[in-house]
Parts: structure tokens; sequence; C-alpha cells
């Protein structure tokens, strides 16, 4: 027999969202994404309804959800979506694709930064240097710095990326385990802009469950990318993605409450922890804690790679 | 091939430590445990070399390791052997023997408080009562109460419990997860006493995995209860210890991390969490948050279902 939705009660319910013990139908579904993105955003006072938002869109199931559902949830911002094509052979093709499909939908500006075209280099040369076999380590060290850039570029006040609970949860755990204070609180859901003139970074999908957000696109039609990335390893983020589920399966809570009680000890942490201070690159000016950025390393390291070879 | 001792490099190794990354032979091992356990009452400055020292013995592996231990550890320590007849038929006589047999053995002496002599009741009483379903949880809050007050009857100073690395990790995780602040910060290594008079608490096992205990106790020909508890459900701690064991499957760190993480943050969770005010109970005088403590509404429960009966 098929089970009614918890809120329509009259559609078939087809989604089951065991923390809130709902099951929905497609509709109720969307509504309670959307509203729950909406409070998140809300709740952490990541923005106002009419401020200008950058969405770092990467073609994936997330980001795509996350420009997708501001839309919608936020009608008067003043949305702007971040591309980088990170110059990977088919892979950068088909997800630029996806994302200009999405942002002309949507009817979103779309700002695209081309590896190959403004660096003259692609993620996948990171594989002759010693990065070869942490080649997501460096990639995401690089895209981090170019949506910082792409924000100050698009003038826009708030950068907006499609971390979801697993993500922040998982990593959150991970540094806390570790005791890695410093990268632990900068998991929270606002950062405020790291220098004056730049973006603050906000995590409005830090409640979603990735299967919601994967579903939020299914019954949305929302284009996002359908190959892998050749180079993703994933095996940490599949580890910790495992141990979440596992401990997900006896206590459907768990997730959401490891993300509440690190959200309530985070202030407690940043109390005492050190604070990096942050100067200036010498070589492009961009603040960082270190004489040259973790950016400017990577980049001549590829660089010079490139020229011995 | 046999393994080869990673200290005395003789000895054929018997024990694995996965977390230090040694194998050790029963000598060695014993030295080890030895080390670790004088090292843990050192760092949280636990008690004197020459303090009063009681220990909550129950018969079991934990306690009767933690016994032995501070005996051979600290030898101009004055120890005291604390024990409670639950009267639980044939189990507490067993478990009876055992202390006896190991106070002997070390030479300690041994002050038992006998439920059915003193109250007139047994643990298999609560069966009569609502807590008929969380039998162990009101074991707990009896023992804890009783074995406070032998410490004051016998003038310890330090009142120390055999709880054990899972014990401790397992219980924080939850209380932690849950964001039950204040029963979390109790389980801290050293709790000072409730009241003038009374003995403060210590931990001196919590760095020991409960396997190291009982392989003490083997290598030891330490007597230790054989049988268990007829009302033991264990659920609740069954379940902490799998998912504990688990994680620690693949990072053998995991316990001891999880530990060390939860001893850095109770201070600053301390800081902010609300504290107790703790009055008199109005039957007994004993320190309690409540007007009744817990351990008078508990017993007048029991007696009550008795009378009715």
């Amino acid at each position: 027999m098929p089970v009614i939705c918890s809120k329509c009660r009259s559609a078939n319910a087809e989604v089951q969202i065991p923390y809130a013990r709902m099951n929905l139908c497609p509709n109720c579904f969307i509504d309670f994404y959307r509203a729950k993105v909406r409070k998140t955003v809300e709740e952490f006072k990541m923005f106002r309804e009419d401020d200008t938002v950058g969405v770092a869109v990467s073609g994936g199931k997330d980001s795509a959800a996350l420009l997708h559902v501001l839309r919608e949830a936020f009608p008067r911002l003043r949305l702007k979506a971040l591309h980088i094509n990170l110059g990977i052979p088919e892979y950068s093709t088909h997800c630029q694709e996806k994302v200009e499909r999405l942002a002309s939908l949507l009817d979103v500006e779309l700002h695209v930064f081309s590896f190959p075209e403004e660096l003259g280099i692609g993620i996948g040369d990171f594989k002759k240097t010693p990065f070869k076999k942490r080649l997501c380590s460096a990639c995401g060290t690089i895209k981090r710095r170019i949506f910082e850039e792409l924000a100050v570029k698009t003038k826009v006040r708030v950068l907006a990326t499609g971390h979801n609970l697993e993500d922040v949860a998982g990593v959150m755990f991970n540094n806390f385990l570790y005791g890695r204070w410093e990268q632990f609180v900068r998991l929270k859901p606002v950062l405020p802009p790291l220098a004056e003139g730049m973006a603050s970074k906000v995590k409005p999908l830090i409640k979603c469950p990735e299967n919601e957000n994967l579903l939020y696109c299914l019954y949305g039609e929302i284009p996002f990318r359908e190959i892998d990335c050749p180079f993703a390893t994933g095996t940490g983020v599949r580890k910790r993605a495992k141990i979440l589920e596992l401990l997900s399966r006896d206590n459907p809570y768990f997730r959401h409450q490891l993300l509440n009680r690190f959200l309530e000890i985070i202030p407690l942490v940043e109390n005492v922890a050190e604070k990096p201070v942050l100067g200036k690159c010498k070589v492009c000016g961009f603040p960082s804690s270190c004489e040259v950025c973790a950016f400017c390393k990577r980049l001549s390291m590829v660089k010079e790679a490139i020229s011995k070879a």
C-alpha cells in the first residue's frame, strides 16, 4: 500500500526524511527543502533578501541545487553564477555546458574563469608535480582562491558554496578528531571577508544531506553533471561518508547532531584558538599567513614542471 | 614466524598495541600498562604517592586491574578496596568472593557495603518499580552514592573508579552528541569533592582500552568475576562499544583522539555551562541539586513497591 505524504495528506509519498519522521510527495519535498534553505540563510544571517550573491557552481548536484533553490527562495536576490573551467579534457567541457544550461534556465548571469585560457594550465598538470597523489587537495586550494577573486571581480558581497551536511559534518569531525582547531573553525556557516573589498563566504546547504540535494535536482529537472572527475579518488571523502552513513543508520539525527554540537563549540574554540596573522603574499598581494600564498606556490610548481617537460 | 617484542627484543610478542605501533611480550606489556597508569595519575594530579585512596571494586576486570596496578605502581599508597554487594542471588556472592580473594592477595583492607544487610533490599527489587526497564541506570545512581558514603566512612581522600577508555570516550561521545554538557563535563578524569569532608573522584584507567585491562588481569593472574550480571542488558553500552570499535578499525587512534579532544574542550564548555546549585537532600542531607536526592527517590520507590507486594 502506498504511503501518503505527511504534509499534503493527498499525494503518494516518495521521499523519506527519517530525521524529521516525515514521508513526502515530490511537491511537498521541494517546499520542505526550499523552506529549510531559507531558514538556514535567516538563522545564520547569511545575506539580505536583496543582496548581491555569487554562487560557486561546479556543475555538480549540490551547487546546481544551491543556485536553483536560492533563485526560488529569494526572488529579489541579485544572483551571479561563478564557474571555474579546470581544463580537464571532456569533463570540464561537460560541466561547463551543464552550468551554462542551468544559468540560462534561471536567467542568471554567468562568469567563467578558464584555467587553460587565463593561466595556461589545466588541473591535470599537477600530475607532473609533487601534488600528483594529492591532486584534489591542490585543486581545492586553487579553486577556493579563484572563487575569491571571481567574487571581487563580479562585485558580489557574498560568495555562496554548495557544501552539504555530510561535507561539513564529516570534515569538521575529522578536524575535530585531529585537534586541527584552526581548520575546524573555518567550516562555520558564515566566514567574514578576508580583507576589505572581498566577499563573505556562506554555506546555505549546511543542513541539507546530499541525497536531498540530489532529489531536489531530479524533481526540479535541474541540469547537473553526469560524469565523474577522472582525477577524483575521493578516498578520504568516501571513508568519511561511509562512517557518517554507518552512524546515521542507528541514529538518523546523527549528522545533524554532530553539526549542531560543532556549531555550539565553535565560538568556544574560537575564543582560545590562535588566529592566523594575515599579511600579503609577496607575489600576488592576496591576503595570506605565509610569505608566498598557497596558490602562488602551487602555480609556480606547475609552471616549473611544465617548463621542464 | 613469531613476532619479537618491540621493547625487550628477546621474548615473543603476544600483545599488539596498534595505536602505539608496538608488539609486546607479556612482561613488557605489564610494564607498559603500569607505566601508562602511573603517567595518567601524574598527568592529571589524581593523588600523591602516599595518599589514601579507596578503589571501587565490583569484581569485574577493570576495577580488579585498577586495584592491582595501583598497588604495584604506587607502593606507598594507602589503599582500601571498597565493594558493594548488590544482593543479586549467586552473582553478588561470586563477585564478593573474587574481591575478597583479590584484596587478601594484595593485602589491601576491604570494606563491603551489603545491600540486603544494610538496606534490606536487593538491586533486583527495582524490577518491581518503574525502573524495571532501566535497572542498570538505577543501579548506577545507587552505587555512585554508596561509594561516596563508603569513601567518607573509610576516610579516604580520593575515590578511584575503573572507568576504561571505551567507557569514558563512548559516554562522552553520547553526551556530546546530545549536547548534555553538564553530564559531559562530569566525565573528566578528576572531580573535586562534592562537599567538605568528601572524597575527590579519579579515573586512573581513562587511557586504558578494556582489552588491556583484561590482558593485565589474565597475565597477572588477578581474580575477577567470570559470570555476567543477570540483569545486565547493556544495549546502550554495547551499541556505543560497537560504534567505537567500528571507527577504531580504520583508525587505531580513534578512541584516544576522541578522549583527548573531549579533554581539551571540557574546560571551554565548563566556562559557559550552567553549574548545578547543590543544596542538601531533605531526607538524607547528602549534597543534591533536588529537594530529594536521586538516591532517596529510588530507595523509597523500591520500599514502597516491596510494601505493596
